[in-house]
């Protein structure tokens, strides 16, 4: 298994992980009579991105990330989510993308190019320090942070809902 | 290069950029009249870590995760730091630490066994599944909810800051 599969199973891994924190945030909504539209709103800081925005990239940054080292097309999604229901949808339609990836498709030669458009910059790397210079970092980066606005409104989650079943 | 010398250089760069981060802050709190313990003492809950203890255990997910894989023992610190200068001298010899492990000690059976104690849980990995779904989440688990706390405290922070030098 090459670090190119494992990082697609990290990612699906982790893609499952937010979404049972997901539901414990509906759950807990419910309970507490909170609106769904509340936390998805919820944001760090003024000029962050809300709840919906961050696990919306992170599933980007999961199929993106995959699709970029498979060199295929990532599915394009709307961006209209506006409930936790659609936002597991959307998990599950990223998942059930990167399930559909083979070893063979990611496997390859660690020095090929991978290049990314970011804004009008272009950004070039070899599979192998896409992995770990963009990919990887910018998934744990939005995963987090919509971990940290759950848990900065309330919703009783721990470290081992982000980490998930690690035995 | 093996998955476990490319997790340390990945650990060494996020630790870097977490040395610049809190370079920012200092300045920051510096320019804006906040004091540094006030930033080391700020959590997005209460019952959540504060900034110290985010950047400390950082700096422990990566020191220990790369002693594990490499069979050695991480060096002990204190937890006593109470200005951002103390943590950035944690931050560098936690570095150095790092740069000290060699490939040759990183590199090794795939399906060697890695324990980790977690209060009073064994938890047992192999070498590949304790980088995947162990060290790589949890390093950025800290050090991305370091992160958020100092942007929701308002120090002016990008995601270039979290991801560094790319190119």
């Amino acid at each position: 298994m090459s670090i190119y599969s494992e990082t697609n199973a990290q990612f699906i891994l982790g893609l499952n992980n937010l979404s049972a924190i997901l539901d414990k945030a509906a759950n807990w909504a419910k309970e507490n009579g909170k609106t769904e539209e509340s936390l998805l709103n919820a944001a760090l800081a003024e000029d962050m991105y809300p709840l919906v925005r961050q696990v919306q990239i992170t599933t980007d940054m999961a199929k993106r990330g995959v699709a970029r080292l498979a060199g295929v097309d990532a599915p394009v999604m709307e961006d209209n989510e506006t409930t936790i229901a659609q936002l597991q949808a959307r998990i599950a339609a990223t998942v059930e993308f990167m399930k559909g990836i083979t070893d063979a498709q990611l496997d390859g030669d660690d020095e090929r190019p991978i290049v990314v458009m970011a804004r009008e910059h272009e950004l070039r790397f070899t599979a192998r320090s896409y992995v770990y210079k963009f990919a990887t970092p910018n998934f744990y980066f939005h995963f987090t942070t919509a971990y940290d606005i759950l848990r900065q409104a309330g919703v009783p989650l721990g470290k081992r809902d982000f980490v998930g079943p690690i035995f």
